[in-house]
């Protein structure tokens, strides 16, 4: 039987962060649109943070009420606090992750808070979500978990203890995020069987970044670990704003080109899949796109997992 | 017990022999050694083949001279034909490796041969050796056995019968190459493992291109696999002429990064291997240098294995 694996895209959040120029609405509705339209089931259309902080995602309530029309497609979206879950619940979001960066340094320098007020924060969350929003899906992204541009290691235990804290706040999932790329698949096999030992099931997904080339080995280790959600963006896009020296995301088309090719059915249409990347050139002509399928072209002994 | 792995620079033959001009011999010389002073141990020096066909290779055996120089570096040369072995080895090489394309229309295309002339040529280099020259080794590097650009799918049996006819030839090893770079992991586990049920520890390397952006996940499943040589290219320089669409060999900075990361002893400094860039940029200012490694910076939680 074909197992499922799920890409989840998260260029028009992570990505277009950093991006030099803010995508206007109409295009990135267009550009989540031929995501979806290549098979994509769940997208990250955004984050509900302080438009001053992030202009370029001023406008993720309108995006949200215009992929809502897309059939089939599920929405995530980052909140920083309860009032961005707040604005994301009410424009229809019901999928929502939260950042809790497992390095002070990191934590502060992201989001001007602790570790300990992001666990705070997220407890706050959990208790409206429970009278409020009962449908809401809470996720934790515990960010820097293989390593911080700035503390350097971040140990093992410490992300447990992050990961532990969370789930007793009650969010109903942790996605492990290799926010600055300096994860290698030894420590991803490691800390996913240390995060697993003390929250179980709760730890579903894993977010890789490409910085060091290793992004797809690292996913490679998780998959190989039981992990089955996968965060990507297309062409690549993507960083942290304050986490120097990270690239972008693992690059959505290759990691479903190693996934299908292994055997793992997406649902990803790849010939469409790389047919999205011109509409996301033609919105932000002057930011680079990579990835290496897109660039060889899909060779002839590609065949999908169904 | 830090495990040793074989980190091979394919670079100044695989590399050059497609690029866009050639390299100054004593150019080739100055980023050879760059690459030793880094710790690099097995060094593909180029190959012996008529120089009217690439120009790039003219100067190898004067390559070997100085290389044979250099204390503590194996030289390896790639060598179509006796003729070729009979230079090589009197030029000093020690270590010889003869292609043999799993892929008909490969072998025609790159050597204007059949592959049974391949292997049936392969046997008159052993039997030459065997009294002429008995202390050099002869490998052959089976060709396109992760796919052909040209035939698409080839056939794991296929591989597996070209392996064990290039074993009954007397070949002392085997080393399986994604020329084309078509590989994902699943398969070169499930390769590996045929090979080796046919032809046991004769198989002792893998070849891998990054067409698809997969070279390190590929590497990470050959190792797991207990593959414990791996060829690399410095930049990720690299290709096949008669492969269209195949891109560089995976980057030997990326390659060390993940070894070492993973508590893999390769002997290779990882800021000297990086320097080593510098020398091969000034040789050929044109061709462009891959690698995140040396693009992002080695970062504060790198630990060598020893």
């Amino acid at each position: 039987m074909t197992e499922t694996v799920t890409v989840r895209e998260v260029g028009p959040r992570d990505g277009l962060q950093i991006a030099r120029s803010v995508m206007p609405t109409g295009a990135k509705v267009r550009w989540i649109a031929a995501l979806a339209d290549a098979g994509v089931r769940e997208i990250e259309i955004g984050s509900f943070v302080p438009p001053k902080l992030i202009p370029q995602m001023a406008d993720t309530a309108e995006i949200a009420a215009a992929v809502s029309q897309m059939p089939g497609v599920v929405m995530t979206a980052l909140v920083p606090n309860l009032k961005g879950a707040q604005l994301a619940y009410a424009a229809g979001v019901r999928r929502v992750i939260v950042p809790v960066s497992a390095s002070e340094s990191h934590s502060r320098a992201n989001t001007k808070r602790s570790t300990a007020e992001a666990i705070a924060e997220t407890g706050r969350i959990v208790s409206w979500a429970r009278t409020q929003a009962p449908d809401l899906h809470i996720e934790a992204g515990c960010s820097t978990a293989f390593g911080c541009s700035i503390e350097g290691v971040v140990p093992e235990r410490r992300v447990a203890e992050v990961a532990v804290s969370v789930a007793e706040a009650g969010v109903h999932s942790v996605v492990l995020a290799d926010t600055v790329g300096y994860a290698n698949p030894a420590q991803v096999k490691h800390l996913i069987a240390a995060v697993r030992q003390v929250i179980g099931a709760k730890l579903h997904a894993l977010h890789l970044h490409d910085t060091m080339g290793l992004g797809l080995a690292n996913a490679l280790a998780g998959l190989e670990a039981g992990i089955r959600t996968f965060d990507a963006s297309l062409a690549g896009l993507g960083g942290c704003p304050y986490a120097p020296g990270a690239s972008g995301n693992i690059v959505t088309e290759d990691l479903v080109y190693m996934l299908e090719s292994m055997g793992f059915k997406t649902g990803i249409d790849l010939a469409r899949l790389i047919a999205a990347r011109a509409v996301l050139h033609d919105a932000l002509p002057d930011e680079p796109l990579t990835g290496q399928v897109a660039k060889a072209g899909i060779p002839k002994t590609y065949r999908t997992a169904d």
